[in-house]
């Protein structure tokens, strides 16, 4: 059986395909060009060097192609490097696809699509509801790939839609806890917040920012979308007012890119189970990779904290 | 029928029972002493001036006494004063309660300690059971009628006990969205965070700061006594280490009085909860004062924030 | 001849005309409700207490109404107060206007209309000629009238507007200095930066802030007011990102509101010179007040500085 | 003679004993295990690569072993490098003691102890003295060779007591400036302030943190160690809630790990002896490897400064 | 006996000599102008109103002139208050001197001034002495009688020169225990610190800021003062540039007003027996005002904080 | 036609003179000397090194020298290298000048001194104007080669004159819009404010920090360069004490290194001007490296920014 990239160990072959995930000219001390790409699957990434890359290897081994590789695994400066023997495209009688080289969300695509129908099919404000169907409507084909980040949490194919999921459950819990919240407005705004992420990043497979994105970003994006959705439904209303600041204020203050800070008791929630629900997943995943009694790697946003696994249950 | 203080206005007589929250001693512009009294009942407080008092009024009206008051509304710099006619200690035969006349927790005692009892029950980890039961026994007199702060949120009789319910709830669930949190460790972490409290503070009625709780505060306080207790219960292992690593880092940062930031996923996540509680609790009550369409008066533990009330449903 | 506020000393009476800049009802120590006025004209404003003022004056006497006031100048905790003793509403046949009675810039009306005018002419771009166009027409009525901020700085009727004539006159100053500047960007980025609060604030006179204001601000409005805009002209292109780029970074950092900094050149001179301008108009105002060899008052939007006037020349 | 690491040249041989400091497990390009040691004796270290390690190898060479290498100094990457010709485990014949390769505080032992003891001697406040006098019996195995860090100042073998002992010198020097300062109380918080570094530490040895050195910290462990103390001494009074706040607050800001700032004085002089001295030793060492007429190496705990060394005297 | 102004208590009568330390003019709400003085005698101070103040008044009763009052102490808003019955300049005859209604070090002026005279004889480095003795030289006539500041530490007359002698000693006894530090350049840096508030500063009575002082401050003042010194001396040599660099990094960082961080050992150690010093004399003047058992006032300058006098010995 | 080296590329030959920016020496794996060289043209610079260098090399070739260098640019680590198969000192004979290898400001020298000379002349303070005339007599060998700063903006051969020529126009323009100016004061500013660089650094090739500039900085040496300047001028007044505040505040807070925060109106237009002029520089000569809808190279000392540059005119 052929051996993913994240099981093979140096010194061993390797034969088998792999997803380009980036891929940089170079030029060689002897003044030949050479390609660093980046190669993954869906259990892990490995670099490899193309020397003497022709032309034509420029134009055919770029991102987000899958391609058919032997070699064998080295190290080099402490780090695995695949060192290619023979590397070709795939073709379509290979039968691979893109998606089946990407990390996934843990949690099947359909239940993550039911969840956020059924929540809307709770909603009682008219204006609020037909604002979130237009936005699900609207971007049915992306919002249940993309992922909820270029790295940190959730960044990985129905990143999105998961981290959404999750915060629309804990919502449900904290109005257990706390009556007075207005549930509707919690949901929406946890469902539209990040959609101006759509626009931000390029796309599920090897995501970067557009010009928009790093010009605009997604927090304004998604206020003006808002906007133009109310026009476009004939939606006045102080619930298209609150909608907006729950987008502007959800990243919780200026430094952290919100233009408002939140003054609507649902806005503040909205922050804080954004954050809960990101600090969780980087948690779990860092404390999954580690044995009882060992420290996770740093993890960068959190603070640069290593977490400790304890011994016992 | 008698008006309590929170109902009667400016201009109108006032006859009933209050208690001392507080008395200053002060010299009037013509050399005489006079106390500043700080008079409250369950529907709010009141500030009063006793003229001319003897050495007698300064011993007999003293903070956490109930007196029997006949006066009149007056406003002095904007503010609401109660202009005294007659005052006297309550009697015995008044059959007045200190505790009638103090704010509680909006949820009976009764079903603070069954949540308690039950949390424990559940419990499967021995040693950390055995550490919270002896906690509970240690402290049953104080635990149910101390606040959870001197101001800001949970200020009311009881309201310790009602934020480790709330938090105690809100972890359950959380286990739900997240399967691999210890529920143990976390539900310990939860009702012992803050017992350092019952030592910082000098009591359920009018608390103020100890000499230790100035100078030690509530945290190393309980890091200190979670050692003794397990000493005395002879119990050794890792569980005491992260249990005082719990209580020392719940504040979340150096600066918020935590000598170390959380470094094990569920010390993260009672320090989170923690700030979800008190937050909803400071929100919701100022909310609850104000009308749709207004915005409440500014919270001072929430960065001096004003919240906006929706005029929608 | 009719003195104005600003001229009438302690000791001496008033008889003159006054606009109302805001109006607050208070409860006075006898239970009998008051108003609390603030008076102005363009020469300055005063306080005035109107005792058992009547529902029917609560109705009269509110902001931005003219009114007849015959009364005397005392002081009150050190600050001049105007003891009313008769006090009407204006009535028609008095011939005053409430914009006489207005702090004004200090260039005439025309000339910053002229100004703008003129630069919209210069401009060679279409896509952002036509987009700048678009909003003088849309705001001719209140672009001309509002002042550029509720207070520190251009706080007086045609504020904004001259704000952006003087920032016009910087721009094409920089342009001879560094020809690398892209004007038309430029004066765009000036002209449309703070028109968000013409939606922001509630209008020329006695300026508060709208709901909008409160939870959205001038910044996220203005970028999704150029989103429409564009939508409506359809004009698709780059010219839009960017201006809507500059909008969002015109306060230059997160913790000034911009959720993005400014990233393209003419971004970052638009934040110079509008930081530029209300520094210049702050000091100027304020070093105007005082002789050579003081030092003004603290300004408090330029770190609560004092400024020393030099006594020679 | 034998020449120790640090006065041997690149390009000469080597051929002595050398005490093992850390030993780490690499995979080589070719696949075979290797392992990265770092030697030291009292005049320096340097790293060296032992190719094709077996299993015993591992178990070996080991941190806190001696060993007898030959071999020769080259470069790596700009940094010198031991090149092992030859290596094994040091013999008890050697006549080799690991304390003999570790660097020393530049005061005999004895001195230390004598000041200390001294110390107590004086102390006419029995509370304080008796607690003192259990701490010096409890730790007289570790106290007088543990180093007071891991790195910055005093890193070295009785680091810790040489450390207190400058302390001490110090405090009696304020006392004699500023009559008022309680010597009893300031000379035991001296001794105590960093005792907990024998349990945040691993040993005097190449030490690295313990896991209660990691989650708790040397601060809250000692201040639990002095309440333990007390209750086993049956002493009560202010004494020990004063010495736990001198403990607590020695790092003088929450930023730096005290739960609270000093508000004793005698807690605040204990703050600033501790970081005159940790400075001095800095500041010291760093300028006796320089000439005059030159700057240090960059001091990372000055706040990455550099310091000049004057050429005149 | 007649009582000095701290002695006396509200209600009762006042008739003694007074320095005025400040005189304000106002204008009463009749409109007839008043003076405020501030007056003091070496006990403390008190407020007095002048009603009713001619221009003659207003000439004769200015800061820095003593008079002699009738009057009695009563309360306004909770303050003690003079009200004056009779008032007077004092006159040659009377045989008061300014300096006796001043609070003065509590070290004898020769004490102070033979100790640095002894130090500077000390002195080995020629440069570096001849220096030191210029500016004793060039401000004998002000050194020994200025506060070390306006407000919060050695703020009375000779404070400075007190400041000064302090820290002579604590360098002295550093170099005990850190025998590398170049004395010479140290005490140069002590007595030379400060001497630039000389022209910072008014004058001993009643201290304010001169113009000078505002814009340029005493540590640029007293750098440039060095260099004149130097030239006129003929001296040449890295000691100028030192003591020039110490005086411009004595105040630690860029925040606090130096230009330069400390880069030379005696640089650091001239800001830590600063520190010290200052702050020695704040907790302990704070600190003998109040009884055992009680915390100080907030000390603004020491991060406003209150100290705890324990009850113990 | 001889290649400047900006233009060759990797594989190249390379033949020609090249300036010695620094010379290292540096110690080979084999334990031989080595010279690690930084060489540059006016069209950039580039790395070599000169294996087995002898003590005569060492002295030869050092920094400010021109070399004839042959031989061939490679790749080392990803970045090209100049690998030297011929070098020789340049002889009088080969007729090349240290300025021929230094980038220019792009300004001819002539109009810089021009235009400085035509302000001065415009002055008609004369105490300013004898002041600045002082200084631009004193300096002129050095005011018109110097660099403005070592790195980051104007970091070129009359850079210094460059910048200061800028601000000069940007003042005159300034004036215009705002004529309360005092044109005199703020073209004095700019002329002055950085003078002290002359002193700081070490010369206007390969500029470095001399001691004075590391010890003082060049804020305060120009400080007391202007009240020596003025004692032997005889020039007695406010101007002086001005100008002298300019200087110190001309970077505007405590934290960039100004001892006094700008407290003239002047002062803080100098500091804006300044700031200006410096963005500016640096982003036109990053923006003139990319093209259209690109982004530059991060700025470090524009917050580490990539400015993008739009593709439309």
């Amino acid at each position: 059986m052929l051996k993913e990239i994240g099981h093979v160990e140096v010194g061993q072959p390797f034969d088998n395909f792999l997803l380009i995930k980036s891929s940089t000219k170079g030029v060689a001390s002897n003044g030949k060009p050479f390609l660093t790409l980046i190669l993954q699957d869906s259990s892990g990434d490995i670099e490899a060097k193309l020397w003497d890359a022709t032309e034509e290897d420029e134009k055919t081994f770029v991102a987000e192609e899958v391609v058919k590789i032997t070699g064998e695994i080295t190290l080099f400066r402490g780090k695995p490097q695949l060192k290619i023997q023979h590397i070709r495209p795939a073709q379509p009688i290979d039968g691979v696809r893109v998606e089946d080289f990407l990390e996934k969300a843990p949690v099947p695509l359909e239940e993550l699509e039911e969840r956020i129908t059924e929540v809307i099919f709770e909603m009682t404000n008219p204006n609020i509801q037909r604002i979130v169907r237009y936005f699900i409507k609207k971007y049915e084909s992306t919002l249940f790939s993309f992922p909820a980040a270029v790295k940190n949490h959730h960044e990985y194919v129905s990143g999105l839609a998961h981290h959404i999921c999750t915060m629309l459950n804990l919502a449900r819990d904290f109005k257990r806890n706390y009556p007075e919240i207005n549930l509707d407005l919690l949901y929406a705004g946890i469902i539209l917040h990040d959609l101006g992420k759509l626009t931000e990043l390029s796309g599920p497979v090897a995501p970067s920012y557009t010009l928009e994105g790093k010009l605009l970003g997604h927090i304004p994006i998604m206020a003006e979308e808002i906007g133009k959705a109310a026009d476009e439904l004939d939606i006045v209303g102080e619930e298209v007012t609150i909608l907006k600041h729950m987008i502007l204020s959800h990243h919780g203050k200026g430094e952290w890119g919100s233009p408002k800070v939140p003054l609507v008791r649902e806005a503040e929630i909205l922050h804080l189970i954004d954050l809960i629900d990101a600090k969780m997943n980087m948690m779990n995943r860092a404390l999954n990779k580690v044995k009882p009694g060992d420290f996770t790697e740093r993890l960068f946003a959190m603070e640069n904290r290593s977490f400790y696994k304890p011994t016992f249950e």
